[in-house]
């Protein structure tokens, strides 16, 4: 578990700071609060007590001194969180953890760095019961700070891998048993006409490039969105979405 | 449609100055772009020029003085365009258009004001081929800038009409046969338990507040997503694209 000392807060957003309160995974170190949030903030300290967690007394601040303390234009909503960072995971624990389940779902994304993306995936991710994401560490954003306040709380509950070698990362799931689903416009079946395995990895690529040459050829299959439009392509967070309500 | 000369550039972005160029439905006063985005725009230019549409000589602007003209951060990508607005649109219009056709399906969205989420909607509601859209005319973006970038050329191709009150628009179309759909966590079914009527509205509200009740209680019908991890609500533009999929 990091339990380095973080005075910096990296999280902020009700949402963002709710979930990480919560989660027995991190250390917290201060929760800087304005007295506007503090009421909607109460049910949650009751709660973390009522699981055991320990946590600090909160730290009155206002608007202007906790905007200091953040990058400009973050949407705080009054709350901003230091805590330790999440544990490190990787792609061979997936597989393990995938052994003593009936339904496993991954996610990959390859390059996509808009963390407003990656965070609206982390969140549907959640949403539909995603067991973990990987990302590929040279480019991906960090799991803090807007792509937290973006997931709504849902980097508390899916953890992401960040590798290396994302078709090395392929290879040791497919070992694992998982059959790899690459979303792509080159896909000659549609989302409509397969059927998710039981144990499924999503691959996703950015919106300009798609899934690079060498990831997609390790895909076992390929598929497309069922679009039909004059402009056939959906922002990526939204094509994640609609594939994981199609495979889960 | 709407020929007031505009002078300051209303629409920035590769895709969306692509598509309001190649529309027939506007008329377009000046295009200003740079040096480095100007060979990319060559081939919509060549296209503009067989579809015989009237269009003036693109205007050559340095980068800063491109970022003179367009809101703070504006991701522009080398161009801005002053154009006309689009036609105005009403849902009376919607209700003949559907007459003449075997499959119509309109999107509603009450309240839903950031604009990154309404173009994001768009954006998709053209890809899976939705005939129109319905926004609230206080509180709802306008469908230039921001919206326009984030919908990627989406607001040329599905028209929205601005109407004061959604319940008595909702009215309207279910005279003119159409099935009303509301999405919300109330919903008893989940939208993989129904079909979609030959004429849909789609009904969704904001994130933090859903649908309004009074228009929430004019719907025929509301569904949710078949969502189950801890966190279960999607970002509303992820909500949309999944019940588009599956609705379309």
């Amino acid at each position: 578990m990091g339990q380095k000392k973080q005075d910096r807060p990296s999280l902020y957003g009700f949402h963002a700071v709710r979930e990480a309160w919560l989660n027995p995974g991190r250390a917290v170190d201060n929760l800087y609060i304005t007295d506007h949030a503090r009421k909607g903030f109460e049910q949650t300290i009751l709660e973390a007590k009522g699981k055991g967690l320990r946590r600090p007394q909160p730290v009155d601040v206002d608007k202007r001194k906790l905007e200091k303390m953040l990058p400009r234009d973050a949407v705080h909503q009054g709350l901003a969180l230091a805590a330790s960072d999440l544990d490190e995971i990787n792609v061979q624990d997936f597989v393990i953890r995938a052994e003593k389940k009936d339904r496993t779902v991954l996610v990959m994304l390859d390059q996509v760095t808009d963390p407003h993306n990656v965070g609206a995936i982390l969140r549907s991710a959640c949403a539909f019961g995603v067991d973990g994401m990987i990302l590929q560490r040279k480019h991906a954003p960090d799991i803090d700070g807007v792509l937290a306040k973006t997931a709504c709380g849902g980097i508390e509950h899916v953890p992401v891998a960040y590798e290396t070698n994302l078709s090395r990362s392929i290879e040791t799931l497919q070992e694992g048993g998982f059959f790899v689903i690459g979303l792509s416009e080159h896909g000659e079946k549609t989302l409509n006409e397969i059927d998710a395995p039981e144990k499924t990895l999503l691959v996703l690529g950015s919106e300009g490039l798609g899934i690079r040459r060498l990831v997609r050829e390790n895909c076992d299959e390929l598929v497309r969105l069922p679009t039909s439009g004059p402009i056939q392509s959906l922002n990526v967070s939204n094509a994640a979405s609609v594939a994981l309500f199609a495979l889960t």
